[in-house]
């Protein structure tokens, strides 16, 4: 496979599992991330733990997040980091109509588990 | 000034930049691309000289970004490559509904001139 379809599908993976963890057993998320990464969540920004603090203590009962799009680049080949930029929409609650967002990521290959982390993650809800 | 409000202020400039520049002098952005650039729009994915070619064939007379967010990660300190994510509305031509798009960009600094060229461009419109 070449490197941009084997990234391509790292990202596609990874969004799956990212999503439903998110949305059905957000502590799955803990594993993902590293006391170094840093998380851009709307207007906050959080380091290490602070991430699944800030993650696990959002305030709504549940979420659900519709994907339309992941897009992934290849930005280190040496060390196989990617950047992955995922847009889609989310339902919170019981609300009817879906907000929009848009979230990028970078994701960093540990030599030792063959696994990715994530380094760098910005979201954002999109409106005007 | 600290790593990541200098971070936080390149990123705005460059935004600033990126987007008058491609609404109103788009030729001004080639500076900003170097051949070993890459970049995804919509489903697309563009190169070098491609992403100029493709950029300044876009099948529309106006258009007109209003930007909602910018916010700006330092991935690598020791290069300052930054990854800055964007979001907003944008119009065409004489469109009355604003689509809504997110881009994510790596920055990088040139060493000789202290300027920063995009290695990596992300666009998507996000509509379900």
């Amino acid at each position: 496979m070449d490197p941009n379809s084997a990234a391509a599908q790292v990202a596609q993976q990874f969004s799956d599992f990212y999503y439903q963890s998110f949305d059905n057993n957000r502590t799955a998320l803990n594993n993902l991330y590293r006391p170094t990464s840093v998380m851009t969540f709307e207007t906050g920004k959080f380091t290490g733990a602070e991430i699944i603090e800030k993650l696990s203590t959002l305030p709504f009962n549940k979420v659900q997040h519709k994907i339309t799009t992941v897009d992934a680049h290849i930005i280190d080949p040496a060390t196989q980091t990617l950047l992955v930029m995922v847009t889609g929409q989310l339902l919170v609650d019981d609300e009817q109509n879906p907000q929009y967002f848009a979230q990028s990521f970078v994701l960093v290959k540990e030599e030792t588990s063959g696994s990715y982390y994530i380094s760098h993650d910005l979201f954002r809800l999109n409106y005007s």
